[in-house]
């Protein structure tokens, strides 16, 4: 049984503009980010926008990581949303610097169900602590 | 250029099991998703896993859309994340009621820049409005 999910939601700024266009690095670093948390991955799919941007996604056993970049703007944003007790922060960390990120923002947001709810419980919003984490990170 | 991402972050509780257990069905209702807020798919990927639960993203001109199901917990997370000015509700909207929720939470995360920001402007953190708004949906 999958546990619930932690979702890890970044903004990577001031971001090299051409590792950031280019589909084949920022596949590349998604994979290892996927690979830095302990993922498995189940499947991608990448895309690169004209004239410039590229948005991917790649599905993992523990639910899956995304990339949308700007590089007109110099801005990535990333979704890691992992489960079963994996950690998405090393993905993180390892795509802010392997993008060139001279700053970023993140938070994390828990997803589904409480942990104590035994299986087959009626789930109800109540039952769930939703909270977000804001955080600078240097 | 695309503009900055609306983050619709959504929990559906009390869906029907076996829908959501069903890969193919699961990705009809995403695609049906997709067209009702109006996006242009691009890719998609989705997997089912043993012994249950369906993962899946469609990867949309205007950012993504994603679903990782718990048929056991009648459990479903859901991303819709858009830009380019289109509104990710509709299709939050209609997966609670392809997929049987009977109840949901949502809330909606701002992503990006701040749209003032000139292109080229330094992106910096401070510049960023981020806001997080839980709803209750009946």
């Amino acid at each position: 049984v999958r546990s619930l999910g932690r979702h890890l939601i970044a903004e990577l700024y001031s971001c090299r503009s051409d590792l950031i266009d280019d589909e084949a690095i920022v596949r590349r670093h998604m994979l290892e980010a996927a690979r830095r948390i302990g993922a498995t991955v189940v499947g991608e799919v990448f895309h690169r926008f004209s004239p410039h941007g590229v948005s991917g996604t790649v599905v993992i056993e523990e639910s899956h990581l995304s990339i949308h970049t700007w590089p007109e703007h110099r801005y990535v944003a990333v979704d890691l949303f992992t489960c079963g007790g994996l950690d998405p922060r090393p993905g993180f960390l390892y795509l802010k610097q392997a993008l060139g990120a001279a700053d970023a923002r993140m938070q994390e947001i828990a997803r589904g169900l409480p942990e104590e709810l035994e299986e087959g419980d009626p789930a109800l919003p109540k039952d769930v602590r939703l909270f977000t984490r804001l955080a600078r990170l240097g």
